[in-house]
């Protein structure tokens, strides 16, 4: 009996009028470049066409893709009702993009793709068909039973990776809406796919404040005493190997930076900040505590810049990548 | 006549018992190798020569300075009441601490001085003595007769200077303290600084928004709506280059860095983390809307290290070269 082709990796190209089609086009034109390995776009082939001249291989079966790598970039076929307009998104585009996720997700559930990269949507779009979760990576837990408060949104670049305890919330709501239950969740998130993701056998995780100077002993805010020292004892008392809560400031430098695997902040900016002050072309966003593994570039849909080959395709490649180097850990711990 | 030697930089040693003898006596002894000009150490000698073998040169006159700079580290000599013990804080220390920030801006004030760079203090210390001021930057504003709402702190590297609007407040405080007014003349203070500090004629100024993604057009808070387009339109009609407000996690990579002068902040963090990231070791504390330059390291008494021979001067070498450098502008715009 002839061995199975492995499993590729399963790309949502995300909007058809945004910049996911190109960067997905990109990626394949220097997948030697970029070290990539085989995979499977999903969505509407005449996006990719409206923005690229390269070769696409329209397969029946992920299966069909390792072989088709070679020849061309191989495409799982999802047409949109109307041809996209790059830069023009449409009620149509917003179907086929929440359905490449939803089969990319279904691929990746039932092994025939070894984990999921997912283009970027237009929330607005989305919205406007009746998607109700706030993002992609919500929607992603949905459909493989996992509550959303138990996910985590990792970005992870070469020499830094971090998880916000909150995300997109407006910033007079976040003080109130920490507290030492969901930071010790997240952080328990976090460790067990530093684990189970990257291959790390004893993570070290580092917490931050939430007040400037972590809130000088109370002087400066109270959270600290409140809410994420109990955590990081609570986490502590299970033998994770924990610190903090360190001043956001003072967490990011090089030599910071080389004490811990990961850094838990308490909002979106305070992890996003650093994480793309340094990796701005090579930042991925990885979701934890997921059965599948899934990654996605760092970056929206760029409307703005679509269709006119400016978009850069490295944080594409970043995300392919990192979904290949998971995979590989969860393969061998599984 | 014989010209008059030119007045040195007047370097308080901050807390006798923190890290800013140490710092201050290793610039002395890499003067060449951190190309710094003369300057005259404030303090209490005992303090330098508890944690330093070389040559102190005490002076009576700041105008001594430029010629004993060759043969020692010239200091003006402020006696604490006690010696200290490094890493062992005291009253009599914070007193002697207070002592030399006071004859340090005097006399820059006086011209005596050209600027002042400011060694760290330790605050609990100074409250414990009766100082009221969150800082020295409002104890410096004041004794120039400047209000403390028309400062603002910028933090320098070589890539990146950034302003907060709001400092040492709780987080959960930020938002409500923030306004169109405040973020204005923040703003503008930050403009002219560039302009006499920096010497550039035409300053482009980057704010910030406050929520995640900016508020995503109200969908994340109001704020930007609310408070910071009515600011960067008032500064804009003032004829100021002025862009935002930007998500702040896109802000602060290479490409977006090249695009302004400086970046408005909304508060501490915002500011900080980045600037630490990049420029943790070379990053400069510099008071704008003074009539005289004050520069400080951006790092605190670090009592834990002090005496071991551990503190690294680079920081210190930074504010002392930058306050030369804006001294320089200014005397030239003077």
């Amino acid at each position: 009996m002839a061995e199975l082709p492995p499993s590729p990796l399963a790309v949502s190209l995300g909007d058809p009028a945004g910049i996911g089609p190109e960067v997905v086009a990109k990626c394949w034109d220097n997948r030697s470049a970029f070290d990539l390995p085989p995979f499977v776009a999903i969505g509407d082939p005449r996006s990719i066409a409206a923005v690229w001249d390269g070769p696409i291989e329209i397969i029946d079966d992920p299966r069909e893709a390792d072989s088709a790598f070679d020849v061309g970039l191989p495409l799982l076929q999802l047409a949109s009702a109307q041809a996209d307009i790059p830069g023009h998104p449409s009620v149509a585009g917003a179907h086929c993009s929440l359905d490449s996720l939803e089969l990319a997700v279904g691929l990746a559930r039932s092994g025939s793709a070894s984990a999921v990269v997912t283009g970027p949507v237009g929330k607005e779009q989305l919205y406007g068909i009746g998607f109700t979760h706030p993002g992609q990576t919500e929607f992603v837990a949905e459909r493989c039973g996992v509550s959303s408060a138990n996910v985590a949104m990792m970005l992870a670049g070469p020499t830094l990776r971090t998880v916000p305890v909150t995300t997109h919330l407006p910033f007079a709501q976040i003080a109130e809406q920490l507290s030492a239950a969901l930071i010790e969740s997240r952080g328990r998130t976090t460790l067990r796919g530093l684990q189970r993701h990257f291959g790390i056998a004893e993570p070290r995780l580092a917490i931050s404040g939430l007040n400037p100077h972590a809130g000088e002993g109370g002087m400066l805010g109270r959270e600290e005493i409140d809410l994420i020292e109990p955590a990081i004892a609570a986490l502590r008392a299970e033998g994770w190997r924990v610190t903090g809560p360190h001043p956001a400031d003072t967490m990011f430098h090089e030599t910071a930076r080389a004490k811990y695997d990961a850094a838990l902040c308490m909002y979106h900016d305070q992890a996003l900040i650093p994480l793309k002050a340094l990796h701005f072309n090579d930042g991925v966003n990885i979701t934890l505590g997921l059965p599948i593994v899934r990654t996605a570039p760092d970056h929206g849909t760029a409307f703005d810049i679509a269709g006119q080959d400016r978009a850069d395709p490295r944080p594409m490649a970043a995300a392919i990548r990192m979904a290949a180097e998971c995979g590989a850990y969860r393969a061998l711990s599984a």
